[in-house]
């Protein structure tokens, strides 16, 4: 048996593609605006791959760049400065930023134009099922699993991290779909059991190799979520002998990163057409 | 072997006590406002129940009775009013009304005030790790599972419902202490083998009965937090004969709900200490 790989360049490349008729039919232009601070190449990295895809869906997008050492102050300010700017639909501020406390920021973004989805009023409207922009990561999974055919309702679900960029929120989505979720992390006890039980399994902690074939039930679907370089090469959590035994397999590079990507725009499309009351 | 019983009425008198001492030494009274509409006989003793551990605990509290008709329009701007009045500190209201959105009106308590902790906010800041009012009732299974030494940290707990009210917060706060959760619900298969795992089980649905002695691990704990009336009587999720195999139990009537009503009032004392500026 060998895992059907899950696409996620093609699967985004149909994100973009159907976002490019529906920015096409719009009276106006949506509007993206990154923020970044300092020189960090993966953060520069992250910031260009989301412009370059917004370009080409239609969607104008602009980055600031602020110098290694810019205050919280300073960054809450031109944070502030966007949210009351009628031009900027959606805004982006890419994080770790140095020096600057990750929550506070995230809760200055105004959370209609909160493209992360990641400001706790939207974290509570997941939770809650009511209309809001919702993080990226986690909604490409969702949507990588329905371009296949993964079955969620009544699955099993099991999410390895609890973070509140994919873990946590990607519970709250696999949950509306109607799986069974177990939140899995650091202080699990006998991690293999928990995991071999999953009918769908998320590793998304950035540790490579943490998922192995014998913690995985014949069949499953498996993405692959977590991001680590090994001597300069990016690797995944997941052990590529688990492509023997899952169903499914996202691979890594090529699988859920790109699928983030494509969200991101996603929600820009949605964020502008929310502001400029234009039905969804 | 029998289960201990773990006493929710023992267990909310000492946090009666504890917050008799604490509003003693405020230099201020916290004031708690109730609003509910109509006639339903539940509803009006809820209400009761909650005023009158607020006023042991020295909380100043005034219930507001509108009539059974009352429009949505006209319920929120009541909780206009109450949101701008400096005088309310918590402001409840309690639900379900007839002919009204419980998300709209949910969404439209001041989250400061907001003593159900079920405002979209506070939801966030729950998930999110940060500061914020929480719901009563799953705060009130910490607090049981904690005053009889159920060890959360690395345990397997399965909550089984899924409500904004109870399932999914109680989620969120056992994965807080580092517990391995997993949330099952109606559509989940094989209910009795994922109960089987859980060293902390918890039923939060509201069908008689439905955890069984042999969905129980031995040795488990066991909170029981559904409530339904058969022929009148109060009963439980729980059928009692898992005493026989749990534990831990709550009992039915006793348990879990003295410790909502507990909370509540907790949350009224916290919210007045904070909007008065007061350390907590």
């Amino acid at each position: 048996m060998s895992a059907v790989l899950m696409d996620g360049k093609a699967a985004s490349e149909e994100v973009v593609g159907a976002l490019q008729v529906r920015v096409a039919e719009l009276p106006f232009t949506p509007r993206l605006t990154f923020v970044r601070v300092g020189d960090d190449p993966a953060s520069a990295y992250y910031v260009r791959s989301k412009e370059r895809m917004a370009r080409r869906v239609g969607v104008a997008s602009e980055t600031r760049v602020l110098p290694e050492g810019t205050s919280q102050a300073e960054l809450l300010a031109i944070v502030a400065e966007l949210n009351s700017d009628p031009e900027v639909d959606g805004l982006l501020v890419q994080l770790p930023a140095p020096g600057v406390d990750e929550a506070t920021v995230l809760a200055a973004i105004d959370p209609d134009k909160d493209v992360d989805g990641l400001h706790p009023l939207n974290v509570g409207r997941l939770w809650t099922g009511r209309p809001g922009l919702r993080p990226a990561t986690p909604s490409g999974v969702i949507a990588l699993a329905d371009r296949y055919g993964v079955e969620l309702e009544g699955a099993r679900a099991v999410v390895v991290g609890r973070s509140n960029l994919v873990g946590k929120p990607l519970a709250a989505m696999l949950l509306e779909r109607n799986a069974t979720v177990t939140l899995a992390h650091s202080r699990t006890r006998d991690l293999a059991a928990v995991c071999r039980d999953a009918d769908v399994l998320v590793a998304a902690v950035g540790r490579p190799g943490l998922v192995t074939a014998d913690m995985v039930k014949p069949g499953a679907a498996v993405f692959d979520v977590g991001l680590s370089r090994v001597d300069g090469k990016v690797v995944g959590d997941v052990s590529p002998d688990v492509a023997a035994v899952a169903g499914w397999l996202t691979p890594m590079p090529g699988g859920t990163g790109l699928m983030t990507v494509a969200m991101v725009v996603a929600n820009t499309v949605e964020a502008a057409v929310r502001r400029q009351g234009h039905a969804a």
